[in-house]
């Protein structure tokens, strides 16, 4: 396989370029008129660090590399832009593999609006997809950092957690699942393995005024006290509150762990943790609806002080820095 | 070491971000306001593929990665903007390691004017850096692609070439430096470890008028070849016009090789190669003058027709393609 050969074959399968994107991918760099202000971030995910491809096909392992970083820009309410991967290949991987990889990628683009506008293919140990993504927004006030919670705002969180992590004990021990149906279990593993950014949600959220956000991939507890640090505040979570996905229960069960564990030191939720005023909520929680991408649940409160905790619903807190993470 | 830990120790040694950069690392993704048009490329290096960490330290080969995604920028006339890492990192490299390599890239970013806006650290079976870079102008008319080379242009090259692959051969066998000083040694190993991105002579070239530009990643031969097919033209190379770097001729006469392969077929030189119309090349001399990074030869023509074939001085044509890749 020549590398200009597979990148002549993966350019082919490229849709044209939007408006936005003056030149795509094949010349040094591709060019844009970005308008406003930009979001960008890197994500990367390697094999064997953050996925088997025992337990996932190729086309979902790319779809995955893009929806980690795109869930990045979901947590500042930027609209989906441009991709840059690095795709790093092993010797076993062949030029179809590669097609098939990109063709996952491609359909998630395709979903969310995403141009994939420049890549790099290298030789690797490992597959490895580096991705970055460019957001775009009007102008830098509309999108939104982790630094501006403040005292008073109400803490709501999109769509269900626990799920990722379930599906990671499922994908290393089947058995786990035995108390579930077969869509329950299949749902969980999609949950680890096919990660939706909350791009839509994001938006409204961010338009409603919110005024911090973040996207769950480390897992509740410890980007909770992401939050907190980078807005100066103390967060409280209520744990009877959490929005737990169907079956999390059951596999925490049937593994001997707490339910509470999986939702808040599991990662890869990418679901959205967003501070807003109270004054605020209805009007997010009907964009959220118009987005119909994910539910919106009140969970918590932002305090005076430091730090993130979790109330049991004893009322007993637990401080979030005492969940370990628990998956990659 | 954990990630958070390295994470905010790598921040520590991040300058304050400039005016363009409204939110810099530690948020979900980086917020900038570009203004006009950008230029988006993205470079990775991977041990073992592309450097080896028995012939570079961890600082050197910080630079490069950043060089090498800096280079496409050069070659886009783009002004050097923001820098997004991916640094996969293996187990045997330490947190002193980490930053021993952000050092070097760092410097290389202060020397150039680019801002490190964003990253990710993740772990990897070996040293994997992959860099996306966004470079800016004041509209898309400004950057200069490689399809633009239109019949009766002149074909100029910065710097000198085959100082790379001299380099590469010399650091596989330091014997075949025999005959060199070991400042002119230390160099050419330099040239193969170290390049620098020719962005303040690509900003000259595309600001005299190049029709069409990219920079020598992969050697002359190929890269001539890429524009010629991007043009849709034809394109001449005197070879006796070539500007060799000191060195070249006896390092290729140690290894039994024509310097010209090294210098046609030996990559990572990461000169410009451009096309500019006669009646421009003396602002662009001057231009380049200014510029002070390297100097301008003209090294051939372009003509109607395909493909891109390289005259030997007794006249007989090669085509380019004839060239195999030499390096990496």
């Amino acid at each position: 396989m020549g590398e200009f050969d597979l990148l002549a074959k993966l350019r082919e399968r490229l849709p044209e370029p939007g408006p936005r994107v003056r030149l795509g991918s094949g010349d040094d760099a591709a060019v844009t008129v970005p308008g406003g202000a930009t979001a960008t971030s890197v994500d990367a995910i390697v094999e064997g660090v953050h996925f088997r491809r025992d337990q996932s096909d190729l086309a979902t392992i790319g779809r995955k590399a893009l929806a980690t970083a795109l869930s990045d820009l979901a947590a500042m309410g930027a609209e989906a832009g441009e991709a840059y991967v690095h795709l790093g290949v092993p010797a076993d991987l062949g030029e179809a593999d590669c097609l098939e990889l990109l063709d996952g990628m491609l359909a998630l683009a395709a979903e969310t609006g995403t141009e994939l506008a420049g890549g790099d293919l290298t030789r690797a140990p490992v597959l490895t997809l580096a991705v970055t993504v460019v957001g775009h927004a009007p102008s830098p006030e509309r999108l939104v950092g982790r630094g501006g919670a403040g005292r008073g705002d109400l803490l709501v969180l999109t769509g269900e957690i626990g799920g990722a992590a379930a599906g990671l004990l499922l994908l290393e021990d089947p058995g786990l699942g035995r108390e579930l149906s077969e869509e329950t279990a299949e749902r969980l593993r999609r949950r680890q393995l096919d990660p939706r950014p909350r791009l839509r949600a994001g938006r409204a959220l961010a338009g409603a005024g919110a005024s911090a956000m973040i996207d769950l991939s480390d897992g509740l507890a410890g980007d909770a006290a992401h939050l907190a640090v980078a807005s100066g505040v103390a967060l409280r979570i209520e744990a009877a509150a959490l929005p737990l996905a169907k079956g999390v229960a059951e596999v925490a069960a049937a593994a001997g762990r707490e339910p509470l564990e999986l939702a808040c030191s599991g990662g890869e939720d990418y679901e959205l943790l967003a501070a807003i005023g109270p004054e605020r909520l209805g009007e997010a929680s009907i964009a959220i609806g118009e987005a119909a991408e994910a539910t919106l649940t009140r969970i918590g409160e932002v305090l005076a002080g430091t730090g993130a905790e979790i109330r049991l619903p004893g009322g007993e807190p637990v401080d979030a820095a005492g969940f370990d993470q628990l998956s990659p």
